[in-house]
């Protein structure tokens, strides 16, 4: 394996700035929700270079909507195709997915970057811009790995299978696509950023929306009315105590360090319509986070059955339920096992290239990792160059050196996993 | 005393069919605001036939604003004149204001009424419509008591004063024009709804919004966040204890049997912009009520001074204050002493009239009273036909009996107050 190893850290090494000179490309690409379309064609020809099979699709809403799982704020996919690159073994070994979105979210305020989101430039080691950490960074991390291996003149025994997929950001749509279109494998690896932490669970989440009521009165005789903001702080609380039972039941280890595994948050609330009138109606909206341990449908269970026991802490809510609504977006919970033999492999070229343990946690979002475990049987790591504490923000950023680190513990990673043909080298 | 009460109250029996039927017409003219020209060109022609002398001009917005105590939302007046009928007492008597509005609110939504709210229909010894009950039928009291005395040959020493004004339901732009005008006098009452019951003091209040600050985070990891939803329940919990200490002060035993004299009602609330992420930044939007035993200024600081507390509660509020900012409509408290003369007065001709003591009891909302009594140095009682929680309501109605009750009781009030000149009679 030695050999292997320099050869890769090598091939890295010279290609560094033509990788660059490449990610700068794709980041000059605004590819917003819709408009994946110029960013695909780019890794479409990359991936034909490299010498992969390409299969380039569009996503068909009528297909999709058979799933229970197709969530999407559109039906229609025109200009947002998926491509899939297949770089096939020679038989007997192990086969490998690796995927990466290309969507972005918007650039959001430009007044609030300090540098241009779409140019790709370059200062004390970072690169900026929107999508370089999530995550045109770390999807160049798995061209460079794969292209690595094949230029060593590597042959390997399973099938490594790269998805560079749409609409991440707004459900999942385009991993679903592929999943149902048959690009599966024994595992897979997600450059989604992690900070190059190992993440082996991914929470899921589901958005909420609890309409409370209340009792309109005029604001000088408000001991007439019952104030529906009032009572939202009642739910609020109540929803507080299901958190904790919720939590109180995780006991892996991959927790420990971090304070709420799977929190309930209320983002939003709006409710009442008039200073001096007592408010008879407030709506919140929040997210559920859901554990890898448990279903999609038993959180959401839980949730249902705890707001139902309202009327047990407040007599008000016997009359007057709270009404609980399930909208808008939904990412499924993923999970491999900490013993999984791919976790073992990447735990290992992560300490022979990097030098220190990996760090191994729990993700607190939700990634196309879910889809991946539950509906393609392909359990998912995640695992990256980015921080995701620049994902969605102004001024996101990369830095560089992750990037080429990734690129080689995923070479290593991939090529032990799915065996190398002992001819070919 | 006697055979004038006779008269008048004959004179009232005599004239029932043809009042109806005026206040079908006031109640037929859609008088919101900015719309009030043709009642007020009704009630001038009224006030004419029965020998008052009128004035009629359109408020002037540059003048107004001259006082600290102008309000509206607006401060272009045309199609919105103020109409004062004066009837020159002989000399020697009290003078008396006699003030309504004919300004409306809004039908609101069309479909919540059973009814039409422009046709004044009647059913059951109701008249149906929007400002049956606030407050065309209490108008129609006033100006059946001076036409009942008129007709009844009596000359009062004292001056009547009647307020027919505009804008009472944005603030009291026309009472205030009036003041500013001089139509003052030495006292006033004004039939707003109050179901027959006598208040001596009206409830002042103030509009207020408070801004309470979080820090964001994503939901899945909400322990890295503030959420100003929750620092907004904090923010109303310490609200309610000053509620507590102000309504603990308040000793006078007309608020005997009113559960909190003067409320703080937080109407609205509105926050957060995302259902995952931890909000930061609520606001609220409320009242808080002013005791007639208080200046309005008063009231504002107490509470400015009461938010900055929040801070020995929950260090966060320390280095986020809440901000505090006064906004929108102001109703000036208004109050008349309990042993005020006519007080005594009109509470023994309820009682001559119906035949039981009258309910005497503090207001829960402010009226134009409160600039009559502070800005006009004319203490007022509010006492009326109507029935406030019917006010501003779909199928607002008023009891067509109460208006003449109340007629007739002003009739005696006013020829008492304002002293008859004995040749008259």
């Amino acid at each position: 394996m030695k050999d292997y190893k320099a050869s890769i850290h090598t091939w890295l090494k010279e290609n560094r700035e033509s990788a660059i000179q490449f990610l700068q490309q794709l980041i000059q690409e605004q590819s917003t929700q819709g408009n994946e379309e110029t960013v695909q064609s780019i890794v479409a020809e990359k991936l034909k270079q490299m010498g992969m099979e390409v299969e380039w699709w569009e996503l068909n809403g009528e297909e999709l909507k058979k799933s229970p799982y197709f969530y999407s704020s559109r039906e229609e996919f025109q200009g947002s195709p998926n491509v899939v690159g297949v770089w096939r073994g020679s038989g007997g070994g192990r086969t490998i997915v690796l995927n990466g979105h290309v969507d972005i979210v918007p650039a959001g305020d430009l007044t609030q970057w300090n540098i241009s989101p779409f140019k790709g430039e370059i200062m004390d080691g970072k690169m900026y811009g929107r999508g370089t950490t999530d995550m045109k960074g770390g999807n160049l991390s798995l061209y460079l790995a794969v292209e690595a291996i094949k230029a060593s003149g590597i042959e390997l025994k399973g099938d490594v299978i790269l998805h560079s997929v749409v609409e991440e950001e707004s459900g999942g749509a385009g991993t679903l696509a592929a999943v149902m279109k048959g690009f599966k494998a024994d595992a897979a690896i997600i450059p989604e950023p992690t900070n190059m932490k190992i993440f082996p669970k991914q929470q899921g989440s589901k958005w909420f929306r609890i309409h409370v009521k209340g009792r309109s009165a005029h604001g000088g005789m408000r001991y007439l009315g019952v104030s529906a903001i009032e009572k939202s702080s009642v739910v609020v609380e109540h929803i507080k105590v299901l958190e904790n039972l919720r939590n109180d039941r995780i006991d892996d280890p991959l927790y420990a360090n971090i304070p709420i595994p799977v929190p309930i948050n209320i983002g939003r609330i709006e409710g009442g319509d008039w200073p001096s009138s007592v408010a008879d109606a407030v709506i919140m909206e929040g997210r559920i986070g859901i554990s890898p341990e448990e279903t999609m449908e038993d959180g959401q269970k839980e949730l249902e059955d705890w707001l139902a026991k309202l009327a047990d802490i407040d007599p008000w809510f016997k009359e007057n339920p709270v009404t609980l609504e399930w909208y808008g977006a939904r990412w499924l919970p993923g999970s491999i096992d900490n013993d999984h033999p791919l976790m073992d492999i990447l735990s290992e070229k992560y300490k022979s290239v990097i030098g220190t343990q990996p760090v191994i946690e729990a993700s607190p979002w939700g990634t196309d990792g879910g889809l991946l475990s539950q509906v393609g049987n392909t359990p998912s790591i995640i695992f990256g160059p980015g921080t995701s504490n620049m994902a969605h923000f102004p001024n996101e950023y990369i830095e560089i050196d992750k990037i080429f680190e990734v690129a080689e513990i995923l070479a290593l990673t991939v090529m032990e996993w799915c065996c190398i043909q002992e001819s070919s080298y």
